[in-house]
């Protein structure tokens, strides 16, 4: 918690990190095209960030850069004063907007920065009926997103509640710069030439997707404490990682950063018990300490230490809440894992550390990025479906990875938590 | 310019005042309903007014409160980079979910606050376009709102830039609290008790338009300084002013504040010449000194000291651009003209004197509120069609106004810019 990101000893001024930041996002995130639409979200504290990109967007010869943005303030004051059967209501016409708009071939970029723990003292029957009402009217918008339909990315933004989370003990400020600090590190914009160096972190993840793809496992098993978990592969799944390449032909990197290689698990394939080894932050609730056992793709047991109220309910949002739609592969030395912080924030976290998702799976993670797959044919290969996507991190330097062939051979993939080879 | 508001001699607290023009905006300009969504627009700038509106919303039963903020400087990067095919794109994706919203019953509330002078340094081909552009992809929703199908309002927030505008010659900071006392004095909210004294307004405004229907006016006159124009009435118009009933059944004040009594010209039935006066802001540019003649409804001379350039556009928008949509009623000596102030914003400067609109009728201000009045019998009764609908005042101390009979028979209505009995 105390290690320094290593972005101290660089003299950069703010705005102009802020606006390699910016540019990072859009050439690198979004790959943004001319004439191209630009959807933003944001924290209403990330305005600073949002007009930066927004004016980098316009660089790259966008159309039209519209941004949302949220307010903490405005979704706690629903909660203080609204009457109780407001709960089930959702802007879907909303995000039905936003599902035309990608379907017209918009590019979506969205800012990561809320307070993680914005609603932990609020009703969770509340929370949950609220998160359930948003994520039913999602649905067009996010099976764009997951099915990789236009480019999309999301960055952070370092906001206060979010920096107090991460840096309890710092006066606000110093915490502050001290989180933005660990941003634009983990982004890898304080280096000469960030572009550049985006497209050598680039190759370095394709090279490894190559291997494991070469490999074809059927499964990989995550062994260490607490951990004994098979996660059988999909069928003609394919390793991701890195950029890739959008079903409207354009490359982009969906996370800025990124760190982890990933595929598609099999929805009836995976056994054997899993602990968490970070603290997941999910919609403003932590939950911590998860302990889950699966039996034929489906969790069957599921403890946490805190948030385990929020845990069942997600569990029980939709038939595929309780199977896998991701597992990916991130070394306990990546950059983040090394600054030996814990963000509360998902963006970050699972790139520090190996992780599962529950819920929907990416349709490209599949031979030829899934093209020509439809949904008939992705459920037939053991890709999952639901609501929900989210992800929790089950890897550390005590954990290790390997491939299990078709016949059933361990490779070794990882030894406490580092690739072999 | 320099004339005190009379807002000085009040003691209240910024924030308790905010909170006041919060509730006049959700109770006496909505009338929200419990369950009712609202769908709010505000300059990034006046996110403290949209918290305490979105507050008060939820207090009064609404199930969501969903606020778009626009911003000044991503408007400005627009045209200071993106490439020039740009300029025909607007967002009809976002404006097609917001008109879903106001048929579904949702209530609509926009904070007006903009930089009255944004776009007066831009390319005026640019900026047409995009105007253009946006009012189009529009036309949906303001259908809806111009034919009062939901609930909705306009209140103004000081911004700094509008701020500036107006005081021109204080120290920034001083501007904006002198606007900002300005804008509490004219919507009514520093004295006791501001939704009793909008209920006691509102029944003076239905009061003066009681007059003005019993006599059945064919046209309105307006003599004074380069002005002498007979403005026809729409057959079976209504006078309309203060809280109206919208035909979702919703008793509310479209405007905050509000001291016009107005109705439907005839499309056809304008004739004469009219000096504004009172510079016109319009989407950026101030257009000044204008003058038109009329001829059979129709705009046939037009020039203006400034912006002449951005006049000639608006009139060319469409074939109803050049013809009246509204004519309004205000006495010179309103709050808002008494304050001496120019706003440089419509909805301030229109309630300061007698006005006319270019363009779109509002389909209220006929018999029964135009009930059950089909678009082509609203056409035949001579309510004229367009994309724009833009204030533009004509009035003041140096102007008469005559009601005129079927039988052509003057009868006084204002002399000297105040109303006669």
């Amino acid at each position: 918690m105390t290690t320094s990101t290593g972005a101290d000893t660089i003299a950069l001024p703010f705005d102009e990190r802020i606006g390699r930041l910016a540019e990072v996002a859009v050439r690198i995130g979004l790959g943004l095209k001319h004439s191209q639409e630009l959807v933003i979200t944001a924290p209403l504290e990330a305005a600073p960030l949002a007009r930066a990109i927004t004016t980098e967007a316009y660089k790259a010869g966008a159309s039209l850069v519209t941004t949302f943005y949220s307010d903490d303030a405005a979704t706690l004051a629903r909660f203080a004063h609204a009457p109780d059967d407001a709960f089930d209501t959702a802007a879907g016409w909303l995000y039905g907007g936003m599902a035309e708009a990608f379907r017209n071939g918009a590019a979506r970029l969205a800012i990561a920065g809320d307070d993680p723990s914005l609603l932990a003292g609020q009703d969770s029957q509340k929370v949950a009926r609220a998160n359930r009402s948003r994520s039913k009217a999602y649905v067009p918008a996010l099976e764009l997103i997951a099915n990789f339909a236009t480019n999309w990315t999301i960055v952070s933004a370092a906001t206060r509640p979010w920096a107090r989370t991460v840096f309890p003990d710092c006066p606000e400020d110093e915490a502050l710069a001290r989180l933005w600090d660990a941003i634009f590190a983990a982004s890898r914009v304080d280096g000469d030439d960030p572009v550049g160096q985006w497209k050598a972190h680039n190759d370095a993840l394709h090279a490894r997707t190559k291997i494991l793809n070469q490999h074809r496992f059927a499964a990989v098993r995550f062994q260490g404490p607490d951990t004994d978990l098979t996660v059988g592969l999909a069928d003609d799944h394919e390793w991701c990682g890195g950029a890739s390449v959008s079903r409207s032909g354009i490359l982009c990197n969906a996370n800025i950063p990124t760190e982890e290689v990933f595929t598609t698990p099999h929805k009836l394939r995976v056994d054997g018990y899993v602990a968490s080894t970070k603290p997941l932050s999910y919609q403003g609730t932590l939950i911590d300490g998860i302990r889950v056992r699966f039996e034929e793709g489906r969790i069957v047991e599921a403890t946490a230490r805190t948030g385990s109220d929020v845990l069942a309910r997600v569990l029980d949002t939709d038939e595929g809440s309780r199977r896998l739609g991701e597992v990916a592969l991130v070394p306990a030395s990546s950059a983040i894992s090394a600054s030996g912080l814990l963000f509360y924030n998902t963006l970050y976290d699972e790139n520090a550390a190996s992780h599962i998702a529950l819920g929907q799976a990416y349709s490209k993670c599949f031979l030829n990025g899934g093209e020509g797959f439809s949904e008939d044919d992705l459920a037939a290969r053991g890709a999952n479906r639901s609501l929900i996507h989210i992800d929790w991190m089950i890897g550390s330097a005590d954990i290790d990875v390997d491939g299990l062939t078709a016949e059933g051979r361990a490779v070794p993939v990882m030894r406490a938590g580092e690739w072999i080879g």
